[in-house]
């Protein structure tokens, strides 16, 4: 059967993977990230570890259909990136470099959350679908848009990048990118934690969260399912600036189906009962509206993507 | 030379024309749009006067590429679309339409302004771009966004619909969508209007348009371009909106190139000498910025895309 490598490039982890054409997976593995030295060492670490798990042979068989790799930054189509800000590098094509360590074997690259989104199309909670929009809500928000059943990577490698949306033009704090009123700055696990702790400054209600020193996304969005008031109404603030983002990648793109992975989405329901309304809300044009799901694939939706790449 | 006909439907008038393979026109006329009686005559004028000026035998001829056409509301890929608000139609698949109506000729159906898009990038403005976000700047907001030298219509015809993104979500008046805050509240005519009016209403500088009972938008963007203050930066708060959308676009769709088109774009420079500061600035993911530019064809914009839909 005609398979591949796919290859999740991640800031500490690689995971990887042998797929085969019908999504079957053979054999997965990890090994560590090594960013130091300019990360000088990542593809050459790359390339060894899959001629560990494949034979000189099989590389070279018609049957091998190359290697797919997902990393995290801006990727263009011919796998040239300006910077992986994470693993120190800049100024490459991470396509070309594998390849070369390869023997010359077929190697296709996107943006990780690309990947993602690509995966869950093909074997997760987007498929049947043609058209998708992946966000991934963890440490960042990122996201991931699929139309006709291809990735798009835009001209710079930055399309998906959502989490720098602006939404709120009248934001007093500063997001990391410079800019003020992202939507990372709400909707990321780091922003859910920020908007709790200026919603209680706000107000005197009371919350099982009030009075505690540090507390983590996962304790305001366990406090908010539990009915704690204040977290529920952080909570639905969060994700109104969400569905904001949500309505106005429905006016531009149109997708079929939105999927909301990454660590916060393991919420669930919950988020899904903040967000629809307001994104129905928001979007008049059409009575129709876009379907809206959790992610089913988790952690492998970026092996599975990459996979998709050359297979 | 292989040729087609394009159909640019607009709510007051019908703009036809017989165009070739190479962008030339050989022939261009207009009818009117009869909307009355729910837009029963609209369909069957245009097939008469396609009749009137293409013979029956080159209709039949293997150089007749078929029917291209623009409407002024959302159309799905095969030619359905849910409503016409301004022809009074609703339901219908207009490609099949008036393919019945001109003995099973090959026609295809697009929004207008993903006509205009594609026209800009063919003959005008984007000519040698393959991805294009194309805005018009009218009575309304509308846009239409071209990948890899593709409309991208969307699942419910809604693509490119940027008049109706959220661009300011403290806006208190309300977009006739029902929405606050939308993008057409502050860049279309009618917005750049109302943000004068209001700009006027917060100051007390003097403004040559003060205590005048009515101006239109061409007298603020006049005032602007001379120099008077507050239509400056009364201009200069719609144009911010306008970047905002146009940065959000591109962290989602990451285009070559912005086309700005439609009345207000006579503007010219000024605008884009608004616009450009602001984008940039709300694109600090990448060095390399989109292209900006006013568009080229102007009224003739959608003929040539509704012709290319079919060539």
């Amino acid at each position: 059967m005609r398979r591949c490598v796919g290859v999740d490039l991640g800031g500490t982890t690689v995971k990887l993977g042998i797929v085969g054409v019908n999504g079957a997976v053979f054999d997965k593995w990890e090994i560590p990230t090594r960013t130091e030295n300019n990360g000088l060492n990542i593809f050459p670490d790359i390339a060894a570890s899959i001629r560990e798990h494949v034979s000189e042979e099989e590389l070279k068989s018609p049957e091998f259909a190359g290697v797919g790799m997902g990393v995290p930054g801006p990727v263009q189509e011919d796998g040239y990136t300006e910077k992986l800000v994470n693993l120190h590098m800049k100024d490459i094509n991470v396509a070309d470099l594998l390849s070369g360590l390869l023997g010359k074997v077929e190697v296709k690259a996107c943006n990780d959350a690309d990947a993602a989104a690509l995966g869950e199309l093909w074997m997760g909670a987007g498929k049947g679908y043609h058209s998708l929009m992946f966000i991934t809500l963890g440490t960042g928000v990122g996201g991931g848009l699929v139309l006709d059943d291809k990735v798009v990577p835009g001209t710079r490698g930055m399309a998906g990048e959502i989490g720098h949306m602006t939404v709120n033009p009248e934001e007093y704090e500063k997001c990391n990118c410079g800019n003020h009123g992202c939507l990372e700055q709400y909707a990321s696990a780091t922003g859910i934690v920020n908007v709790m702790k200026r919603t209680l400054a706000e107000c005197d209600d009371p919350s099982c969260l009030r009075g505690l020193e540090t507390f983590s996304c996962k304790d305001v969005l366990d406090a908010a399912k539990a009915g704690d008031i204040v977290a529920d109404r952080s909570v639905r603030t969060s994700m109104d600036y969400l569905a904001l983002a949500m309505a106005n990648i429905a006016m531009l793109a149109d997708p079929e189906i939105f999927v909301i992975g990454g660590g916060v989405s393991r919420a669930g329901q919950y988020l899904l009962d903040c967000i629809e309304p307001v994104f129905a809300r928001l979007t008049p044009l059409s009575e129709k509206k876009a379907d809206i799901v959790i992610a089913s694939l988790m952690n492998d939706a970026g092996l599975y993507g990459a996979a998709k790449l050359v297979l």
